[in-house]
């Protein structure tokens, strides 16, 4: 099995060729030092977790405590003492106030190297955004700064077992004790590091329902329970199971029983799920980024073993044997590889910049234009990486024929590892509704149209050298328009058509949306095509335009093909019977 | 979780309204009793095997032996007794002499319920075939009736550590012993079956090298090797290991020792490898129902579940919720893996009548054209067939939400198992290339037209009513004509063009058969559109044609894109690098 070697060059080109970020946003020899450094901690600290993270995965004792795999807690002190969750968080309490785009480029070295093991502190930030975001001031001061620091792990606990996408059905109560805490009563499930031994406490992010609660989504509130109080008495939190799962092993996923455990609410009752959401986009496009680390080891790994392998000859070679690289359809599995990883990544960096440019951004119009464009994309990179990811995973796991379903070559780890962003923080079809009814169909496809024609307008002055990429790009943008005022139109007759076209309709931007990267990714190499790197980085975007793109024409047809034909059949029709 | 309904009815509906079997090749009486039959075995006594196959898996001791999973030999010696091995082997040996087609439909239900069980006298009837093709009268005298009875299971011996694929690498050695018999020596790896406890014997087929043999694979020579000689000595062939492996736990894998193992050859000197595909051709067919099986129990699954899980509501329902049902995009999942279960159980079903007819007809030339089609086929039906089976699997799982990633609920379980088959048995990347290169190019498309002229000439005569189907599976004709055309002449030029188009082209080809079986479905539905089993059937076969049938267009675009692209960059651009 090889090792991961974190794509540095690759992460770089990004930032600086086609961001250009060294001029306003990031000291470009800090960024390189800090990357270089991520790389080699992520190499040597974090990737050798990633087998003994599926091999022994999490035990939980009769006591509830919850044990993580060997190596784990060591590798979380060297985490925290080097500072890498505190990348992007605010210095007033403790973090280093660095751009979005470089801690997102070093999560995605953290995923790779170990997927269940990145997942204690990855949620953690989404307990943190939402704490600074909603949090009383007495709240964050009590929490963020060992939150940020990692002292202290978050969690998000919303799931119940009648209550998964549909939080409405959320049954957890909490009642006022009379000193502005709350007791917190129900069942969790699906909470990831609700347990473990990393850290001495726990802080969960909890829905729960005011005893004056509306029924459904406008009657839930956020709160904070922590696991171990501030007199350092045991709160009534507790894990009651870990769940046997098909991968991510050394993340405890969670059952956690509140038996009048005490909270404090995060801002306003039963505006809950607004605040909820501030975490939720976080983890979203954190699902994202692991669609892309995992697809990136997953290559790795591939690529490897393409030029080590030989099996068969390449036309007209005399070897015994040649290396499977040679084999056209072995090239056919890599460059998509490719076509995926290096566009994408290049899509969740864009995106991140736009997470500063929202943030930071010296006028309001830029600053509000930023986000409106990164809630449009945040289910995109949701369900379109995690999708992606997924398939290359399966796609490089094919790649070592017979012995990619072998645990000891690793493949077949990525392969389960991966799955599970398709699933969590909103079934990628509930990405797709999220996409196309609330961001594109509610605002009469407004947004959508201002990102298209954004994409349109710099196809329209692309070079000449690059027509060949452009010109398709621009008809790509003119499906992805028909689909959209499609969805609108069509929506506001039944909204049944918007959830039949959806999902296509999210594959389609995806596709436009990287599509567009791989033309910025082109003009930023273009100066410099005779060098290797930049070469490379020309022929992968070739191969995305001329094998990848054309699905959008398929892909709008079933994004407007309509409701009726899917909701034909009686739903008896669908039971089983022999 | 729910347990498996053997899908009877729509089994029967291709069996005798589509194929009409009934006038001419089986009583329909006697196939439907067999089939109620073997429905009831399955469900009773093989399903129940599945998650214990999973949990169990096999287990090796230090002497060699090997455990299979509880319940396995108790089943195993039912299935025996009842016969369900011997459906379609001859008489002769103690068969039944059944239509390949019932034993067909048969085996995807065997498959459904536990294919790790399976897998045993699954791989026993390729040898049985290339023992029936290739053996001497005394080898089928001695191995037949024991392995067509069950009391004996037989293997496949191929793959070693450095030739996978490319077997002309293989190393080992078959030595005459002067009596006729010959020793045998050398290392085999994947090996289905190698050692277990189902039965007493295990017959070993074995690819090795003849002293005198030429290098790469005209110098193979193909062994009959049992585990336990004439006599009662154990043969010196034993398993040194089993693998850990991704999936279908309950079959074990085993790594195989032959140290001058007596063997005896099958067929001729170094014409292993043509009396190695008999049973390899049978392996592959097996492999596309194994992907039909997998994808009907996870639908089954995913149906049951929509149908009772409620989460959220359906457009303008006043209900707390409603069942997933009401979706849109859970429709979609759904109707996807009808339009892919019940459209390539027709292809599954209509390819084994053709078995049927390449070994029954009266005439030599329906005879001969069958068995060309057949093979021309069996390439889409392995690889498109395992490809479609696992993205069911994977979109049945979807269905389920987080829950799909938890073991309990068994869908993780039917996509790791389901991934298997579009590895072994040749990757399915060769599988495009077999079809490609030596069942297109090679006879200058000529097959493949005849069979695209079938189904266009089906298009013509279709009844009014269908010309919503019809018309488009006609321009899907002409797309893959097109591609055809092209593999065939840009080929002339370089065979890389050949392997770059080849996996496209298989997709393209796999759903113009899957379309081409939608129209003969949907016209057996025709004449009795207003029962509910036949509205459903029209429904899915327009959903089919709407939503799948349009990516011909964009798959043609693929499979002429050429080689160029793919072969762009140098071999180490591929090396992973910082």
């Amino acid at each position: 099995m090889t090792d991961y070697t974190p794509p540095l060059a690759d992460i770089r080109f990004v930032l600086w060729d086609m961001l250009q970020l060294g001029e306003h946003a990031l000291d470009r020899d800090l960024g390189d030092a800090i990357l270089e450094e991520a790389g080699r901690f992520c190499a040597d600290r974090i990737a050798p977790l990633n087998a003994v993270s599926d091999r022994e995965g999490c035990t939980r004792y009769a006591d509830g405590t919850v044990a993580t795999p060997s190596g784990f807690r060591e590798a979380y002190q060297a985490y925290c003492e080097a500072g890498w969750g505190t990348l992007a968080l605010p210095e007033a309490y403790g973090g280093q106030d660095l751009p979005h785009v470089l801690a997102s480029a070093i999560e995605e070295l953290l995923n790779a190297s170990c997927q269940g093991f990145m997942m204690y502190p990855g949620l953690t930030h989404g307990a943190v955004a939402a704490l600074l975001a909603s949090g009383s001031d007495e709240l964050k001061h009590a929490y963020l700064p060992k939150l940020v620091s990692g002292e202290w792990l978050g969690t998000m606990a919303l799931t119940e077992p009648q209550a998964g996408t549909d939080l409405g059905l959320l049954r957890t109560r909490a009642v006022p004790r009379g000193d502005g805490s709350y007791a917190i009563t129900g069942e969790k499930i699906f909470c990831s590091g609700g347990e473990h031994d990393l850290t001495d406490n726990i802080v969960h992010l909890v829905l729960a329902r005011l005893p004056d609660a509306a029924a459904g989504t406008r009657g839930i509130s956020l709160f904070l329970v922590p696991k171990v109080l501030a007199d350092g008495a045991l709160n009534a939190a507790t894990c009651g199971a870990i769940e046997h799962k098909m991968g991510l092993k050394g993340s405890a996923t969670c059952a956690m029983h509140f038996d009048g455990a005490i909270g404090w609410l995060i801002g306003e009752p039963h505006a809950g799920l607004a605040a909820m959401f501030v975490m939720m986009n976080a983890a979203r496009l954190s699902c994202g980024n692991q669609g892309l680390a995992q697809a990136e080891l997953a290559y790795q790994r591939a690529a490897a073993y393409a030029l080590e392998r030989r099996q068969g000859r390449a036309a007209g070679s005399t070897a015994e044997a040649d290396p499977l690289i040679v084999h056209p359809d072995v090239r056919r599995l890599l460059m998509d590889a490719r076509a995926f990883t290096e566009g994408f990544r290049a899509l969740v960096l864009w995106t991140a910049a736009q997470i500063d440019l929202s943030h930071r951004a010296e006028d309001a119009e830029t600053r509000a234009s930023a986000e409106t464009l990164v809630s449009l994309l945040t289910p995109v990179i949701k369900a379109w990486g995690t999708d992606r990811g997924f398939e290359t995973a399966v796609a490089m796991q094919q790649v070592f024929g017979g012995h990619g379903y072998i645990a000891e070559w690793g493949m077949e780890q990525i392969v389960r590892d991966a799955r599970a962003a398709m699933l969590y923080e909103g079934a990628n079809g509930v990405q797709a509704l999220d996409l196309a009814a609330r961001k594109v169909a509610r605002d009469g496809g407004q947004v959508a149209e201002r990102f298209l024609a954004l994409i349109e307008g710099e196809c329209e002055v692309a070079p000449g050298e690059l027509h060949e990429l452009a010109a398709p790009l621009r008809e790509a943008v003119h499906e992805a328009r028909e689909a959209a005022l499609w969805l609108v139109t069509a929506g506001r007759e039944n909204p049944d058509e918007v959830g039949a076209g959806a999902y296509p309709f999210l594959q389609l931007l995806g596709l436009v949306a990287v599509g567009w990267m791989w033309l910025r990714l082109a003009q930023a190499a273009l100066p410099r095509a005779d060098e290797p790197f930049c070469a490379a980085k020309l022929a992968v975007a070739r191969h995305f335009i001329l094998r990848h793109l054309p699905d959008v024409g398929a892909l709008r047809r079933q994004a407007v093909a309509g409701a009726a034909g899917l909701m034909a059949l009686p739903p008896e029709a669908f039971q089983p019977s022999g």
